[in-house]
């Protein structure tokens, strides 16, 4: 037996379990977990050299593979590294394990290099930190190893699905003799049998009651993954029980005649009259976490008598509106799907049509989204050359059913302000768990690396700098395509009513710089273009997406006084 | 009282506490603190947009200042962000004061942006992780916020120094009215009188016995900030009593013919009767961490009867080599300095002179020392255009009393086999307290920033661009020096035996690339030279320390299978 045969063995048993895609940052101390990866036929490795890169780029093809991403990275500071990515991950419910290399425990504090504290380095944000033994001799020490890595990859997919942290000490040597075979043998493999949560039968009685007896309802989504299946039957229930749907860009409802999708601008309105008609009597929730405050403000002033949130577990109580009576510990889909069959059957049996009432509540919200988009339209018509001017050309330029990754701060913002016609069948990716804007680019590549559809990045300068590291990876995906909107700024400070009048401003909160990506795009081997007004960028979209060897930049470089007053102009017209 | 009148007067108190710089990264949830700092007429606040090299700046403003550095960041991810940094700062003693603004903990898992959980993230790498009331109105909370700034100071400097986390939460308004003046009071300030350890009579005489009663003394010096006072205490010791004296490169002593720099090639040697002769009766060491294997295994192979190790803390038991017998917590200096008035005068009473054998014993360390020296320097005479041979340019070329900043990874391995001439009286940094090569040239800037002498940074390139965001900061100080090992690789893993035999080593190790440092010099306004061979390089370090205007990038090319068959031939040659 290999000296660290139960490391070949826990590798080959994340295989078994499901798991195909390691990230790896270099190190000596993980050469064991590097080796047993890089050897494995099965296991496909990509080094990433910048930790923090590499964690984004793990969430990023754990979120399109749809599969638990390993990451395997050295001792100390290295670790603390993913920590940003590891905190994303928990709040975005993305699974990620974390195998992390380190000395054995009697080595801490022994003034030795590379050596932090880093068993439960990840605190609250991984849903279980495992300390490995640093000795294999002993038959329950190999036995503690293949129930952890069997228990780690269970609890990294269970719902909600997170980042687990399973802490390696490995003892020297770590590098095999050259003519060493790995042979792997993962050992058992113990199955978690996934269930499929149903309410009692009393519970759903008490919820088609309530849904019975109350008149307006009103489903807000918040950030959930593009589900073609979730948007046809929120449409059914939207359409027969003249319900309506609220959706920002990141619940991929995308913008079509049913759904409301301009609430920003809506929502943003006096008329207290009309935001008293729009008021629910029964709330129904879903996904993530809301993107606007407008929209998240407005149901705090005017609360339903009834809160529904449908979320696959009661573990938090989340309430950000102060009115929530029921948690529904169910995932959405299957959830509207009984809901929608049983108010169907129901609706039969008792011949109910459609009351005015009810009927009224979904035009007023349509009527009012149309309204709002109306503004939006003509105010983008005249507006001058501006990031959300210029981010309206590129969402309508997306390649239908391709990927859209959205920057934090404010461009995401953005594109939630123009929304996406439902028809371009995009998908629309933001890191929203913990909104940073310190892995939106590496997050993208992971994405690109893991399908073949192209996938756009919309990020600022002060992301797209923050993260440039996330580019210095090699065979970058070529279907990625950046685009940066670069104003020279951290230009939210200047949008932000509060901070824009203060006149440390410029100083401490926008932090100008004259940086282009233009170098960082040839140190890294991508193609780059800059515009600087409408025309040119609507030439630029038209060739961007042409397949090519390598990834492409798009720099858009805008005005941030034209971008502060059009947006303000815009705010107070509303 | 303004509103958030609390945060002003903590942020007045800390002024009048000694601190004296801020690092900021900007953030809307962190304003009030932001602008706490930067009107306070005493504070001088530094923005620097990336939190992982803010941290790690505001490590190297602390070390060249010797005073307390406060930190300032936005909630969420971004305080991960520091992570390293803390980690690096709590092994290498270095007070940074963490002030991380939050939400309110009642909208901690609400889906609210940017809200991680904060309070004690950085674990067991602070002294101490205080969380402020989020409201002011009751008078304890404002006794509360008052008591926890002046024991964070405190704690902060108290020896042995480190970082300390104060979480802040902040509920808006964050921004003060267009007509609000800032008032500070910062109400009562604690002190903390400093001690000076004194050892008990009956327990330096017991110490004072056992210098006596053993004859072969070695004094080891780990990484320690430079210190003329320490070094003259030593010489003294060491000449008087015949005790060899074993520094490396980041203990700060210099290379003259007193002291032992060659360790790391004279310990590397088979003549096993030498290493014996070599062994130590009492060995006595000082300092944080020892740098090279060689002497760390030889002190563990050929272990002393008794170890003194001299740090103002007991509260670890370090014990690297297996063979510590008595902790004695005084700082080096004043303990060296008494050690050295009684000895002096107990060998005055006994009328005692030099034994052959100590005398034999320091003559055995030094003959071998200028043994190894001489095998160094006739190597690199002949040696091709190396990393190693170029870093023996750079060292000889740095100028008299100037700062060194050595990178981790190969460039301090390389230095520290050069050494530094003592008459230079370079001072030498590296962040050896994790070894990381995540924030070397923002630490670098850091201590740039706080001194008016130059600041050379020798640096390799996968730690050069890993944190390349050091150079995205506004005012980059003149008096940087960065000099760029660019090998094109992370090289260590083909000096490695393990790692260079392995077929993984190009792909998962080396991770070969083709970046220069030229565009990022010139992204963020650093002079650029680029030099290959011995000539090139003589040339450009002769203009290399002219005045500029903005910081000197010059980087070094070299062939890493020419670096790896020089280095494996010394290896070998020993």
């Amino acid at each position: 037996m290999a000296l660290l045969q139960p490391i070949l063995d826990l590798v080959d048993l994340l295989y078994k379990k499901g798991i195909r895609d390691v990230v790896i940052s270099p190190g000596s101390r993980s050469a064991p977990l590097t080796l047993a990866v890089a050897r494995h036929p099965g296991l496909t490795a990509r080094v990433v050299p910048d930790e923090r890169s590499a964690g984004f780029t793990a969430l990023g093809m754990a979120q399109m593979s749809g599969l638990p991403v390993a990451i395997i990275c050295t001792s100390g500071t290295a670790v603390y590294n993913l920590s940003p990515a590891v905190a994303e991950a928990y709040f975005a419910e993305v699974p990620l394990l974390l195998l992390t290399a380190d000395r054995p425990l009697e080595w801490l504090y022994q003034q030795d290099g590379q050596t932090i504290a880093q068993d439960g380095l990840f605190g609250k944000h991984v849903k279980r930190s495992y300390q490995l033994p640093a000795d294999y001799t002993h038959a329950d020490a190999r036995w503690f190893i293949e129930r952890t890595g069997n228990e780690a990859v269970n609890l990294c997919v269970a719902s909600p699905p997170g980042p687990v942290h399973i802490n390696v000490p490995l003892r020297e040597p770590f590098y095999p003799a050259p003519d060493e075979t790995f042979v792997y043998q993962a050992g058992r493999v113990v199955e978690a049998l996934p269930v499929e949560p149903q309410l009692p039968t009393d519970a759903w009685h008490a919820l088609l009651d309530e849904w019975d007896g109350t008149e307006r309802k009103l489903i807000t989504v918040g950030q959930l993954p593009y589900s073609p299946e979730l948007m046809r039957v929120l449409t059914q229930i939207s359409q027969e029980f003249q319900v309506p749907v609220v959706g920002e860009i990141i619940s991929n409802l995308g913008r079509n005649e049913l759904f409301i999708s301009s609430s920003d601008t809506l929502l943003a309105q006096k008329d207290t009259d009309l935001l008293e008609r729009l008021r629910p009597e029964l709330l129904i929730t879903l996904g993530n976490s809301l993107l606007t405050r407008n929209l998240k403000t407005y149901l705090r002033a005017y609360p339903p008598t009834r809160h529904w949130h449908i979320r696959p577990t009661t573990a938090r109580l989340i309430d950000p509106f102060r009115s929530l009576t029921t948690q529904i510990p169910m995932a959405p889909l299957p959830f509207l799907t009984k809901l929608l069959a049983d108010i169907d059957y129901q609706r039969f049996r008792q011949g109910d049509d459609d009351s005015d009432e009810e009927s009224t509540y979904l035009t007023t919200w349509q009527t009012a989204d149309r309204a709002a988009r109306r503004l939006m339209e003509s105010h983008l018509r005249e507006a001058p050359f501006t990031d959300w001017s210029a981010t309206q050309r590129v969402l309508e330029a997306l390649p239908d059913g391709s990927h859209l990754h959205l920057g934090n701060s404010m461009p995401v913002r953005y594109a939630n302000l123009c929304g996406l016609d439902a028809r371009q069948q995009v998908r629309v990716w933001a890191n929203r768990g913990t909104s940073g804007i310190d892995g939106c680019m590496s997050t993208a590549v992971g994405a690109a690396l893991r399908t073949q559809a192209v996938v756009t990045l919309l990020i600022g300068d002060v992301s797209f700098f923050y993260d440039r590291n996330a580019l210095w990876q090699p065979d970058l995906p070529k279907n990625l395509r950046v685009v940066l909107l670069n104003n020279a700024a951290g230009h939210i400070f200047r949008i932000i009513d509060g901070s824009s009048s203060q006149p440390e401003l410029e100083t401490y909160f926008e932090t100008p710089h004259d940086l282009t990506a233009q170098r960082t795009a040839a140190d890294h081997h991508c193609d780059y273009e800059a515009v600087a007004d409408q025309d040119a960028l609507s030439e630029a979209l038209s060739r961007f997406y042409a397949p090519s060897d390598c990834p492409r930049i798009l720099e858009i470089k805008t005005d941030k006084f034209v971008n502060e007053a059009d947006f303000k102009a815009y705010k107070g017209r509303k």
